[in-house]
């Protein structure tokens, strides 16, 4: 699969023009419904001011268009300006964004373009120091999981992207995976992957979360495209990789950690699922200075 | 100010019904908006599940009213049973809540339920760290900003209430808040309290943030309801307890760590603002398990 | 308080881009859903047509922007000029907009932009009638309610503000007014105060509403901030701010008339509260004539 | 045309489920989105308690449906109980709807279901001023305009109805009337006429607007089904009945008083329109008692 | 009525900016909600591409500014050139429209701008077809139905008209069309008729429905202005037209088939309306060439 | 791949709660957004009625469920019962489904609910001929494309699966299908595949299109997991077949007729995809019948 990092201009698709309209408002209206007190009374209209976002650490940039476009949506006459491109690593103290224009649309906007860009980069951030653990060529993929924020998922996959990672199906209507209900309630792990393969779009894979070597066995008699891994040790991560000699995908999932990253990746897995990159990625420290 | 806990049920309302629907659909819509594939395929229509959800750590209750009403979005004739109560301390592996009806409405939302829960958990657990770590009777508050997650501001304040916190301003025109951007503008402090005080509505104390002891000394001067302290060290925070007399209330803002709190409290500050409580609070550990 | 007229281009911010364009649309919608056939029957694609909105009787101006932005809203080339501030004072048959552009566009958008202009400034002029009233460097203020109309409060409460009035809360989360149901059930006001200031963000004052001056007495023991006197006399509105030698604001309420405001502000009252201002305030007659 | 009353249970069908229950989310959604503050600091959660909305002036009753989906929007567990038929005239002091359950709920609500309500009966009586001065058995019509308040326009016609009076078109692509500008575009009234035809559904009626009896001997001669005597003086609505002869029906407008209103209808106009219907009808004074 | 055919421009305006930016992002976000894989993958940013909309059949061109303005809804940049006008019969192979710009919007938002001017040809074709079997000189109107797609009706009645036919009302509120339950109901024809003038605006001709010579007879009778014959054979219509000697006009609908229209023009009838223009028009074959 | 027919009940699960709300909805307020004038005219409030929904032709029954639950939207008193399956073939004449409740909710809907349930009702038809002509035991899928009516996609793909058939990809995010102008910013078949492989979910399979058997060859040379067959011959699909051993699933796409149906399956293609199963069906004759 993976490995070989390509080109991130290519692989990494800013989110669009509908969706970044949708975030900037949607924070937007949630800040600003009754005005802004504060700013209406201390800055007379006209007032002119430039403003640069700042990493107050280590971080792995992600978000600046959808940064930029929360102040053009308050006003389209701010002007924007990426000193980072997606996905650079940058150091504490670096400046990764201008934006001037009215001061009065800096103020009010500018805990709603941070509170989007923190996610973001935060997400991007937590991303990268999970595939930065992976072996140097390793084809392993770090993938997120649909543990994303009500609202903000296509945000924080594309985040996961820009971190380097990889996405999962974006929703239960995207593809297959059977886990643990839906197999006992098909009548085994078998029957679920007939049923799935009959009812599916054919362009999915079957996906099936195994709990132990003997499931995984069945999955793969059964001919499942992955198989997911479902809180295996190191140990049976590595036995399952032996077992099923390239027949499906793996799948790592549950209980993953840093550490674990380099031995699952040399047991040859090919996807470790890490909930904790969208649901428990702390913000991004960043500020935003006005002159 | 606070202190003394007060009855649960008397300050913490739930979030009302048309936030929770709101809340509900918008986290369904994302997930289901093509249908899903597994439960389709896998579970006859008709089946009868029950599930229940587990806290897999320790934590501070949060979101039931909203986890049951995620499943009844789907299908009106889903059970809620709460175990709970908002803002119980529970152990892990205690059950939390109870659902059940229609198997494919169980399985379906599930992932939306829980994203909801436990965001809204993760929060209350996060601010009831914070609050534990005041001295007993103290009457500093803990209190969040408005470092939310876009859309999620309603539930995560909400979420602050129940894990012991208070609510700072929910909006910029619901409060005035004079920053160092503000101050400038309006040429000074005393002209900036002036001019938020011809402006704001006359419910709204004005508030102001200082960077030192000589701006606080102005703004008492100028008679400022609240100063912020921004990034003040420990002995400063202390030194302007002391100079503000009590004519103000003062609150602490910056830099704030768990290990900080005793000490600011002690010295006698009315409020202790952490971003952090909702915008990198980790996702509580929930899980739900279904029969 | 207030008083002393500050500059207006200071205090009076315009609606936001983002509440100007929804209302427009909302206008817009309302009115061109199914099309404007007495337009496309008659009016020839590309024709040119300019169009001024003039007062048909003396007004407080207000809406300008608003005005411009529904027929932008509709063809983003009309082009539009305000030839009257927000605030100004203006004749009957003075012009105070000006937009010219596709005769479709003016044509089919002028009715929407017309009801829109005309409750701004229906609004303004009715609050500046009260406003005038007051004695010469009064520090009184005449304040609007949330007895506004659905939908339109953000715009009503702005156009009060042209109108040279202030705004009270803006939503029932946005401050504290304790009335008799809220006291009653709390259990009396001490009680209710109380509660309130454990509850609220510490950035609101607390305002209970009393119906004589036993209450007053009680609400000032407690501490109450602000205390609206309910139905009062204007003897007993003298006779309140006597007790109440300033340790609380004043505000009266209910039965407000024109008459009534110079002896109340006289009797040195801080606000005088009027539902008047939005929800009875006639529309304002201006004429849209199209060349 | 109109003339003797019909059973008000006929003519005036409430406005449906739909309509009702997006007006009542849009009042609740503007004064509750960031909660309650009052009523969550002092009523504590179950309690109970009953209210009752009472006419504080003579007014015509209207609205009753929408002010208790109002409460039952926020909760859907409270009860509604109408003591007045939607058009019935009621005497200051009369009890007009009861509702009761959470106390929460009850007062949450109330300013959202009132101002809903008082804008109703506002119109509503207002109307009935202007039917109650027709000559008795006549047959001229009391009609409202496109100057309606942007978002409430459906709620206003319905109340114009339950008023007596009765609605012009509802939007512009639902009838067509042709102006001033209109006209000169078209080529003249002949021609504006033709194009309408030509172009409009075959279900609606061509109406055009003239400023003197020229223009509406043309108008007739060009089989105008409807024609609108713009601000015509009495004397002249009187030659211009003479001269149609029953050929069109005719519709007086602009600058229309109560006091107008017996002459015109006795020199047998069919239509009077009256945009002080809507936008500029006081609201209704109502209260709401809790106990 | 209708006849000699109006210059096209004067007649077939096209729909509003408000409801092409509605239609355009309602296609796309349901296609792109995800991101496009495909091209995110394959394009790398910054690409430039022209592409242009061929006709693969002899078609009546319609949708052109709509498909222009979907791909411009997903990048503004993007230009757009109309090389037929609305209306204009093409021929198979022939160029429509061309886009030029970012090749990722072109790409991403193709489908989404063919589904549109697919289904809005597909309608004028389809009308077209209709009217063209009218004799020469023909007065008879071929109107569409309320059987539209729920969604399009705005642009599906649009089409109608650019393909040379009329409109019906456009909704349940627009104009009164009596069926035989409503006529039940009301107690009859005459009955029926009544009430709907007495509720109906003035601006409404009221149609009613009749099922053979004796009802139309009734219709006639209490001055119905339009009836509608349900399911006539042609030699009713003929009888009907014969009777109703221009009374009301006559609107045959039901039934209605290509090969009956020359005969049911010839018999005099004013309007066919016909639901398969709307409900069973097959979607235009329009290809989209990218270089 | 499919083939024996799985039991109904199984594969196709009804649209669910939120989607067939919101679908119920957006018919309706494009409908009666302004009400319903000739039923508020004729029928008085109270009266009830049921009706039946009535085959006019032979059809593949589709949207019960929908068609009830719009006549709910309007009045959630009104019953419904299904007196045929979902996917059930019916003959002419046969009653489909019926509802009784109030009469002005019966009528006011019911052009909106059979505007839903005809097009799913036709597409479920159009679909139905496709699989009927197909082999008894084939194991070939018929499927559909994103050439759906815009807001319709869910609807219209659900009817797909009660007609029988199955879904392609749901929209541009769900799955990869490279086609010529993907492969050509790529720089060939193999970099494409590559490519879409790197940046798509490991879920998805990696489809390409092809226009003739050499590009066949290169297609299964970089591993694509399905090719699509674009605008082949019969011939040169039997051909591709042989060709590919089985080594990629093969799509065929482009000019089929329910005439080649038989021969490409039996030349053993895995899928055939065809745009008229939904952009093109036309509306099912469904009536409805009140008393």
């Amino acid at each position: 699969m993976a490995g070989e990092s390509p080109p991130a201009n290519r692989r990494v698709k800013t989110v669009d023009n509908l969706a970044i309209e949708q975030l900037a408002r949607l924070a937007l209206e949630e800040d600003l419904r009754s005005g802004d007190l504060s700013t209406e009374a201390s800055v007379a209209g006209g007032t002119h001011a430039a403003g640069h976002a700042v990493a107050k650490s280590d971080m792995t940039c992600c978000g600046g268009a959808l940064f930029g476009a929360t102040f053009r949506c308050l006003d389209p006459r701010v002007s924007f300006e990426g000193l980072t491109a997606e996905g650079d690593s940058v150091r504490s103290g670096q400046v990764l964004w201008k934006v001037s224009g009215d001061a009065r649309a800096l103020l009010s906007a500018e805990r709603a373009a941070l509170n989007l860009a923190q996610i973001a980069t935060g997400v991007a951030t937590q991303t990268r120091r999970y595939v930065d653990a992976l072996p140097r060529g390793s084809k392993t993929r770090i993938v997120d999981t649909r543990k994303t924020t009500p609202g903000l998922r296509l945000l924080q996959r594309y985040a996961v992207r820009v971190g380097g990672g990889h996405n999962h199906r974006d929703n239960l209507g995207a593809a297959v995976l059977l886990k643990e209900n839906h197999i006992r309630a098909a009548g085994g792990i078998e029957a679920a992957i007939r049923a799935a393969r009959q009812h599916a779009p054919h362009t999915s894979k079957i996906e099936i979360e195994v709990t132990d070597l003997d499931e995984l066995a069945s999955a793969l008699d059964a001919r499942a495209e992955i198989v997911m891994l479902d809180n295996f040790s190191d140990e049976d991560v590595e036995r399952a990789v032996t077992q099923a000699k390239g027949r499906a995908l793996l799948e790592v999932s549950g209980g993953i950690t840093l550490e674990r990253i380099p031995r699952l990746a040399a047991a040859g897995v090919d996807v470790i699922s890490i909930g904790a990159l969208t649901h428990s990625a702390p913000a991004a420290d960043i500020s935003f200075l006005l002159r």
